[in-house]
């Protein structure tokens, strides 16, 4: 889809309507048919049956879209953009993905995803496990080329196979490294901490492609610091950001399948985010909001909020504004 | 608006997109705006600045929207009915009410179920606190003259006012004899229960014209012979439902405002109303979901299924049925 | 203290001041000290030391107090009374015991209790675990010789030492019983259930006096036909009511100790109470409510409620009535 | 394995070891490993990748077992049993299942399920989604033949496919039907409710096989007349008993994946079973018990309940009995 | 009322009556009634009808009261001061609000500040909703005249109207900067993030007479520096703070109205305010807890925990130490 | 037991056995009585008497236990250790201990330990209230002499008595202090905070032996500076560490009977835990879990967190590996 040239539709306004009162759709934006274009989708990828621990991941687009109620969205000041004024955003709705299948559930999602980003500039999808990265990578990777992938995440996410299933929410980046979705020279994991599997792990990831920043840095050297060191390593490429809501620490994300104490406040993460601002942004996943293990909508909101930074990166974001 | 002659358009099915995803409407159906002709709309009412206990049951209609999903509806063996493919429901979506005046919400409210049953031939309102049901009986007023009220509560709501509130949620049926919208001889309340304010609430009520099926009556007599007191006093008069999702005990329906101990099952609430289809019920309301104080939806899951009940008994009433 | 010719002081109106604002004691009655005499005071025992489970119980004065908040007390039909003009009620507030001994915190509770009722006519006795029903049958035994003792529960609570312990919340009716506090030709349990520790359990519990309604005779033969065996055991003996909130069911009642599944409705043991009206009660306790495992005040709300009942009894109790 | 002619090894006693201390067993028996003959296994099955909507089932046997430490084991006065100084029982621990492979968790099952009832004469299975019936059903009928099943349930669970999927937890008694698992002739859904996906699926239900109590049926008819319909149906066949949670209200069991409102109460449920005490019970399974959304340990206490319940009913079935 | 010349009246003592029993005012302290004279009030608000999101903030002074019972308030090393023998402190109750108008209850709050600012030195004010903070300024303004005001709040709340509706939980401070309530060479606003309705929003604000310290400023500068900006802006002037629980990240307080991420610890919060010891502080609010979103008390800890750091402000506080 | 000296018994592998599935002891490891010798024994101690709050830490080891299966342990990055193939480690269970005697208790605590102590080279305990923390320490001064004792907690513990109790889970390091169980000149807490019971308060507990790291030095200096200031204090003196989870903030740790606003994050907490790899621990303690009011695990997988940091700090003792 061209993008519209016309003023784009903006969400319905909290000042007209409560929060609480109209549409489902995420902060509130008009739905994908009902825009005569569109420059970002959200897109709803409710799958869950690659979690090795907590279930419930399936819950997370409704309850994300639910937090999202929350936003205020007119006005950026830490970007300083009027998003939806600048932009044509829309909730693209769900991806419909098969419950008792990992495999045509992969099928599905490439499919989707494929063909939503023959009509949008970026998709910003809400998982879901982290499964679903694998073929969004491969949309990604069909409309950009290989990307610089900046993953934030607890875990590495690279690990084989788990019961012999090689397509599972532990696997994802090691099957894009063999299939080259992304540049082994531009490639980082954020946030990363806990014991691993094996010693092995570690070399392992670094051989596909990934540099670490130890979620301990930020306690060490700071948020500065750290947003330099992905800048550097992503330079110039595109780029795409995979956050696994469980890079947040438990008592800022409870609601997640597999969380692992001693991790990022949400201040620091929105900070590295607002520093990768004008990187070449091309597409983003936000995943693991498991709502069932949420209390106050304390996760979902942290998902919503991270929804809403990454669009107002994409707005920043040359790729993007290149296409407006 | 003029019936569909049409096929009717059904819900999303449960067996081609898993029923966690999909649209966020009252149990996947289509919106209103995208069917030729509607029987049977879906409103969501959130509003509860009326509450004079725990406050919340503006969160209701998205959590009963969204237990709604549980619901499976082609075929519902107790009516004998398939609602979806016999008539058209559709959601029309959330009234706009101010939160912050009273008055100037109860206006929005008869504004808009007036004009929406100028298009559709029956409401089920999803609330929101009780005093929705006052603009809602003047809606029903204004199309079918006055109606026999079956009113389900654990409470009368035939006080006269609040700290000199004459509109609250414990007052709206007070108000609606004062204005005639309901008639004397054929209305009744069901499930009350518990202390009153003053031994003359009794006395008062019964002069604006209702009877009392007391809760304990279930214990003492069973549903059948509460069913046929009901029937006797509607008997073929156009009837309202409002029921107040605390006329279940809080066992079964914790998320409310104002509980009260010794209630109904579900199973005997559900049972009434089967025992009520054939009547010449016109339209409905739930009120009173206050999802704060819910637990893993038993409240909205409550409130949802007894929506798909009244959409069944709206299938078998007189009344809607010759209009299709 | 002799009883109060004046009026009573009732309780602050939810008319006059919103129930969720002003005073935290029972049902916003006066306190003790605010009263010319009394004739009901609502005591608080918060002690759980004796607990074999899921502590906690000590926590249950407070979470009755603020559940009582929803209570409309001026009317009761049920048993037709107006309480709080009818009678001058009280909170006397929190026995102070010690947590870290039993024995110094069961002669604190008979000290107190003994004493409150030199002033006052009956006691309503917030627990706290069912060790307090100990020392205040002793108390009660004082002032009022040998009651029938009419004791609610899931559990016999005849047990003789847990680890030795001869003091617990499995043990005070055997304490009593040795201590001849109540009547063995006059007792009974009521919704007793479940598996025990042995054979002779039940054998053993005869001998101290006590006749079994066991719950399932609810589901068999109904409330009235065990509230005329009740009423027929205790026929016109002083009564003293023990209700361990885990005589209801689960559902109705998560937030206790040692819960049992297949218990009453509040419905039913509202009924049984309503059904015994009349009778010669003296003094009660509701013990085991532990806030820690409740949900949106479910069984703080049926403590809550279940205290005002017997509130109303006591108006209709002859002895109370007689002493006003 | 033979059975021990020795005197059963019995649980930890909570007289000696608190119950919230000591093995992490079922009623904290031994494990099989430490008993010389064993007649009846408590096996866990953890596994939910066959859930249609909340999953969590994975954590059941968990949550049971755990909950389990409530139990009192020693006499059941409803059976007149000492169940554990009659018959040895044993937790046999977790099959370990494929959670990324429904196909090769339900070979494992039936695996280890048929190979535990060559030791042992009777299983207990914790579940776990519904979709483990199959397998067990499988292994059941390799050692019984085929038997009566009465599969207590809010669903028929005879449904055909899910998105393509022959085996979820909706389907498994469709695919036992196929494989003439159990008799055509005297088998029973008990406590069916809600609407269906078609008119038809009560129509293929008959065909299977299968008889239905509907579970409005306890409110119309009471427990005996339910209990008498079944004891005939099943007569003196083998009878396997299959209990989904859900058949119980979401008030008594709010932890379940696919809630039903309007159910049985568990003094309903357990009443019915100890009425088929004597029937020739040979082994069951108790599933669908997901932990995330029970609260205060309500379903999966009932979960507990339900195994206990049932081996007593063991213990009181002719085919055990002889065994031992 | 002159302060009192006598030693203060303590709160009751943790070592003699253990903290879960006893009076439910604030910490224990004695009821205003109660005292001969007093320096500070803490005073209950329970009013939340201006709130645009998630009700329930009227149940906030209850749950602080309830979460007070924590503490331990002899001595406070951060301050060095042992406040509740320096200084009489008491609980002046709840003012009564009209919870169906906000006008009428804008002025119950102004009188009973105003009245009860006569009697005592200081008042610490317990929400509620941040509407409040006019009536409040208005008391506060009577009798100190123009103060400097620090608002704690992730929110500006200098929005003009929701709904047309002017006085609400997102107006007070643009309704006091109209009324020149406060200094606006002297105000800030600290802890502020998010996105806004508009670019204008904080042109408006700063026009209002408000300097801002950003939320993210507490990574970046560390608390010193924060504290330095403050007494740098408030100088000698009287101070008053309103603190909005939001403030905090929703990780330290789920339980509020309109959380948003990426916020304040407690620990920082608590080092700001202990950083501003020796200011003029003559009184302060604590606003938005909404007990139905806490959990564990983590909310009404930390709004109980600030109340008592502020009466510690106060001990040290020259204005309040001049009356003593 | 002398350690063994074969290859040391793993836990259940994750990728061989679902984590959700398998034994429940700590970390999936064997139990002590399945392996020849062992280095590391893990050991519950369900003790909760002696609480003078929110009870419930009895519930703790078992909640630890479960929080554990989402450790992987193989490989521990930051201490670059293997552990579990370094050393045996075991579950050693429960100890036994009358909830109904703290003095018992304590007696049964210190026996068990003391033996356990002879068997294996190191215990981390798992508590149970603070209580425990006295005849742990007696066990190790049996064993290994005066240790530095570490504590890890927002209050002192070094109280006298409370209501005249002296073994209280607040006074466990006075008692231990007047028994000469830890060395005056090398012992510390860490994470002190909130206000005293009395400006002696401190002056007693320096007396004592004690310096302390106030929790607001982490805020102003930093972890690196606490570390060496502790590393200091120890020296080279055997260490115990006690940890109190109530040194967490409560929105890491909200399970805990006597949470205090304003604590260590759980990442500042384990990097001082690393920071002190190295020193000669020899055995430690995790106390005041109390499950209850924990929420999606959040505190219970903080404390199994910290258990397996102090194994793999273990491991690196130099006084546990001169014994391998």
């Amino acid at each position: 889809m061209a993008k519209s040239k016309q003023k784009p539709i903006p969400p319905i306004s909290g000042t007209k309507v409560p929060r609480f009162a109209g549409p489902s759709t995420f902060a509130r934006l008009p739905e994908l048919r009902d825009v005569p274009g569109c420059d970002v989708a959200v897109l709803g990828i409710p799958f869950d049956a690659g979690t090795s621990y907590r279930p419930g991941a399936r819950f997370g687009p409704q309850a994300i879209r639910q937090a999202s109620r929350h936003l205020r969205t007119q006005f950026h000041p830490a970007y300083d953009t009027e998003p939806f004024t600048t932009l044509q955003a829309a909730d693209a709705g769900d991806v419909t993905c098969n419950p008792f299948s990992i495999q045509e559930a992969i099928g599905q999602i490439e499919t989707a995803a494929t063909e939503l980003l023959s009509e949008v500039n970026a998709i910003v999808s809400l998982g879901g496990d982290h499964t679903i990265a694998l073929p969004l990578l491969r949309a990604v990777n069909h409309h950009f080329g290989q990307v610089a992938l900046v993953h934030f995440d607890a875990h590495l996410d690279t690990w084989d196979t788990y019961f012999g299933a090689p397509y599972t929410h532990g696997t994802p980046f090691r099957r894009a490294a063999e299939e080259k979705l992304f540049r082994d020279d531009a490639s980082m994991h954020v946030g990363i901490r806990g014991p691993l599997y094996s010693r092995q792990d570690l070399v392992d990831d670094r051989e596909l492609g990934f540099k670490v920043v130890h979620c301990d840095e930020f306690e060490a050297e700071g948020v500065d610091a750290v947003v330099a060191r992905i800048r550097e390593r992503v330079g110039n490429h595109p780029m795409y950001l995979s956050i696994d809501i469980d890079v947040l620490d438990p008592a800022h994300a409870p609601g997640t399948g597999t969380p692992e104490a001693a991790g990022m406040t949400s201040r620091e993460l929105f900070n590295v985010l607002r520093g990768l601002a004008g990187l070449r942004l091309v597409s983003a996943d936000i995943v693991e909001v498991a709502p069932a293990y949420d209390h106050a909508e304390l996760t979902s909101l942290a998902g919503a909020t991270l929804a809403f930074e990454i669009i107002n990166m994409l707005v920043r974001s040359p790729e993007i504004a290149r296409k407006r």
